[in-house]
């Protein structure tokens, strides 16, 4: 039985010229870059290499406004923090209600512990981002506003380039975490109002472990993590260099594959969607099916546990999700469908650049005897529609998911 | 020329055998720990042992109590900010002048921003805490303090599991950053009253970008990276499961080079200093000789600048360090010198056991005429004393330094 991998969105499978790129840097050039001897050095120009490398694929202006970190999280929280430190009359924070816990959990401290105000935007039955509560909230009052570039359940996409700008207009700071983003659309942050943007290295092919802040050089910021002056004083911390190495390969790899993931595997979740709408009655992917990652879908499948199609796939050796890893694996209900006002039952397929038509094919070969399963009645078999209904919109299986927003 | 390299509290070369063991977790297992499926399932595994291996190499009596994080630096600033926000009554910190900048610099911003009243016990000549001070300052405003298990530039150990006891008297939590000591010295938590430990992969031939905080079981913590429930909700962020593993077999590998550490590498540092000591007048070791790392020489030569040493010995490939790499780097005078009063041009040689004889041999061949150099004079050539003498004590090159502690 041969694996099939769709949870990418969870993490990556490493790319082999990654690990190629970091090996060196274990065993020979295993110097600290803070070092003033010839095994510094070379590290030192090893990591002014990534640098640049991540600079290219998010658009930066400049290489020295990327910040390592040791992923996602760090960043995130390392960006709240910040502003909060550097704009200290300012006691109110805008996010959405579908960030990453990464961003959540860390305003429900700040809200409990140090009385900020958190400003959650809701989104719709689509998941998109209700515009005009987001423009009512913001106020000379709000430090920062920080709101994903890509949703890591749904793969909607939120507009933050106008969002940037509307919170640019009462003076604070905006954050995108856009670890779900980069290296799978393009992004070029030279000609945005964003401020900060977080991103994570397993979540494109790069390792676990390792991630980076940008900062818009001019924007004050107070490092998280202190110590020793490492990275212009921005995070103490001796750098992770094998890991930055690899950030660095992993964001030369995204950039080359940007048309194949757009291309090839849009067309692989493509298929896989049409595939189970096809063939599975009650069916329909959750959030809006224009403004999307292409390698996300998140299909609602009515009349089923939430975890019963994930754990039934797994038995098989096809990986995916009820949610996100970092809720499914606390069998929390996703907030993210809570906040849609989904109905449970959803299963999320994330794809990448190493998937084939074979393993999208595998998934619907399966599916429609899981889904009858748990369904309690016997396989119900392919239901053909015609592809023109099957790419019109979200409510397609008649799932009342999705059809009153 | 064959490179020589001693700079080993900097940071170390990544044990081959450790580099095997991490390789699978980029590619094959290289699920996300909080996935439920078997991706997932296999990392945690992996997880475990390394918790197990680190358990066994510290003296934890649970594998639970150990928390990885990205590196020392983070261990640190996570015990010591956790300390404040478990016992907000407590405003005061104690801690030493010879920190590293982890605590340190952490420190003077608490100091600062939040007004936390510090207490840096100071050091004597030899580098030995004065423990009158201790005492002094120990009350029940103390909520945490913070002394290193052994000094990074100088290799002197502090005697930790005494401050602990004393510190608990008074009811404060005590937490050590033992990155220097943890794979050097044996270390058996379970018997002491120590309440948190930091450590750090890449000082004992593990990988860059991971380290641990070991928390003792009952001892409350709140996490400094806040977002999923990763690590019992200790430490949030898709675990590093390469370097976690890594760490784990680094752990393991200490352990069992633990004799030849406190045997073959002592010796090759004594031969080092002894050598030096012999052969070059107007030098002496920094530090009381006894309580020392097995690894680490730092030796003052009187009338030669800071940085002239390091840079003319790495002209023939030979690596060390004129203080630590955090600081050496940022051309700041060493704060730990200057708390034991030591006049500069110290160097720190620091090995371990990859060094061999021939590497010693090496040093002492150049070092003659080298400091000749710097000292403007010709070489001076071996000078030579009795055993007897070099075993004695610091002062034995006649200089100040040490003399009048």
């Amino acid at each position: 039985m041969r694996p099939v991998y769709l949870d990418n969105n969870a993490t990556t499978r490493v790319d082999p010229e990654v690990v190629q790129a970091m090996l060196p840097f274990f065993t020979d050039q295993f110097g600290n870059p803070s070092s003033a001897h010839a095994y510094g050095a070379s590290v030192g120009a090893a990591m002014k290499k990534a640098r640049r490398q991540l600079q290219v694929l998010i658009g930066a202006q400049f290489d020295d406004e990327i910040t390592f970190t040791s992923g996602g999280t760090e960043s995130d929280n390392a960006a709240i923090l910040s502003a909060l430190e550097v704009t200290p009359d300012r006691t109110e924070i805008v996010t959405s209600a579908v960030e990453h816990p990464a961003v959540l959990t860390l305003c429900g401290h700040l809200e409990q512990v140090r009385r900020i105000k958190i400003h959650r935007i809701p989104v719709d039955r689509r998941g998109r981002l209700d515009l005009d509560a987001y423009k009512a909230v913001l106020s000379p009052r709000v430090a920062i506003v920080s709101i994903m570039w890509a949703n890591n359940e749904t793969g909607m996409i939120f507009p933050v380039t106008m969002l940037a700008e509307l919170a640019k207009e009462v003076g604070a700071l905006f954050h995108t975490d856009a670890v779900q983003a980069v290296g799978k659309v393009p992004i070029d942050l030279k000609s945005t109002a964003i401020d900060m943007l977080s991103l994570s290295g397993h979540k494109l092919h790069g390792p676990k472990g390792v991630g980076a802040l940008w900062i818009r050089r001019g924007v004050q910021f107070h490092s998280l993590i202190k110590g020793g002056h490492q990275q212009y004083g921005r995070r103490a911390g001796t750098e992770n260099t094998p890991g930055i190495v690899g950030l660095g390969m992993a964001a030369e790899l995204a950039l080359k594959f940007l048309d194949d993931t757009a291309t090839r595997v849009k067309s692989l979740r493509d298929r896989l969607e049409d595939g189970i709408l096809q063939r599975i009655p009650n069916t329909s992917v959750t959030g809006d099916r224009m403004e999307r990652l292409p390698n996300t879908a998140n299909i609602s499948f009515e009349n089923t546990e939430s975890d019963g199609i994930p754990h039934l796939l797994g038995r098989v050796g096809i990986a995916c999700s009820s949610g996100s890893a970092c809720t499914s694996g606390s069998m929390e209900p996703s907030h993210v469908l809570s906040a849609m006002k989904t109905p449970h039952g959803a299963v999320r397929f994330s794809l990448a650049r190493d998937n084939s038509e074979a393993d999208v094919d595998r998934v619907l070969e399966v599916m429609p005897t899981i889904v009858g399963k748990l369904r309690g009645s016997p396989s119900p078999g392919p239901r053909e529609r015609s592809r023109e209904d099957v790419r019109s919109g979200p409510c397609l299986s008649g799932s009342r998911t999705g059809c009153n927003s």
